[in-house]
């Protein structure tokens, strides 16, 4: 398990239900999220992946493409993409491709193996990995869950929010930060830069150190 | 960095503005949140920790230590824990230990380290790593953000939430899953045996494959 943020995704190329594709082009100059599971036709990976299909416009608004991944092969992929379009309940199709990685090759080099879980002939499965990658191709941010725990979508959707804020301004997002909440200013950018580049104010929070490095602001 | 879920967490003796002890002391019989921030009097970790500081006894009633983790020694900590403190405004304490790692070697053994961050000596900094550790020690679940994405405090509490949920039970919880919404029956559990573990019942879905795979119910 080697993959971790700040490392370059390696440049795979992966077999899908959309084609064979190098992972980077994939991302493109945009934003990708790639996301295993640990099996098709399990409870918990349908509500997962039912979950993404519904909110695959949301992250295509953000330039964010989806990227779904296990270890069974492109004929179960297909033949379980019907029970996930049906358990929708809304006629959404799941749009994004979804990996097979039978000889679990891939789910090795993105940190995706669950060393808690095989399968019945003792093959490994993966975790409820997900890393969001950036347009350098760098994991930016990480979820780790186990077989157990179904991942929320909306936090993934907070987390871009987030990363897309920040690589746009030298801003930062708070514990807990929606979308229109305030944020505060990157401790790099001086009280007289900020000035300029927060033309409408912030605001510094008075603590006890009197050090003013938490400084709100709107953008 | 190599620490990931199904790792023994490393039993490193820790020096803590509690005192010194063992990670494993800390997790006892019971659950260990353990959470690295950038930097002491930076802005997002302030509000991360006193975040922290108010949903302790949150995790506590679960049987869920905390403990926070720099690079920043135990004077910076000592300092910076009143700006915590004012910071979250109610005269609510930080009752937690975070243990001072000056010498960047606990960082590196927990993979907390956050590969695009420097501080001005051009030492390592840690990231927004967050791993949940059970009762046997080992990691269950890891959160990995980057310096300017302040964690969900509240999706830290509904990981821990799913995760007792299914250490209790043969069960496990649906993407997006709150407390209190209804969590699937494991694969592993036939429909015969599910009769007899949820006597008051369960509901499967009825799906295109005509598979009975996703079968929900109340724990």
């Amino acid at each position: 398990p080697g993959l971790t943020i700040g490392d370059t995704i390696p440049n795979l190329e992966v077999n899908t239900t959309h084609g064979k594709f190098k992972i980077h082009d994939l991302v493109g100059d945009g934003w990708a999220i790639i996301f295993s599971h640990p099996g098709d036709f399990t409870p918990v990976c349908t509500t997962e992946l039912a979950k993404m299909a519904q909110y695959l416009e949301e992250f295509e608004k953000r330039g964010v493409k989806l990227l779904g991944l296990s270890c069974d092969d492109l004929q179960s992929h297909t033949e379980w993409i019907k029970d996930i379009e049906a358990f929708t309940g809304s006629g959404c199709k799941v749009r994004y491709p979804i990996v097979a990685d039978p000889n679990r090759e891939i789910i090795k080099q993105l940190n995706m193996v669950d060393p808690d879980e095989k399968d019945s002939n003792g093959n490994s499965l993966p975790s409820r990995a997900l890393h969001i990658v950036g347009p350098d191709k760098k994991v930016k941010l990480s979820f780790l869950y186990p077989a157990s725990t179904g991942r929320n979508m909306d936090e993934v959707l907070r987390a871009v929010e987030s990363l897309l804020k920040a690589a746009k301004h030298k801003v930062a997002t708070p514990c807990n930060w929606k979308p229109g909440d305030p944020v505060v200013i990157s401790p790099g950018v001086s009280n007289e830069k900020a000035k300029e580049m927060f033309p409408h104010g912030f605001e510094t929070v008075n603590l006890p150190s009197k050090k003013d490095y938490l400084r709100f602001t709107n953008v």
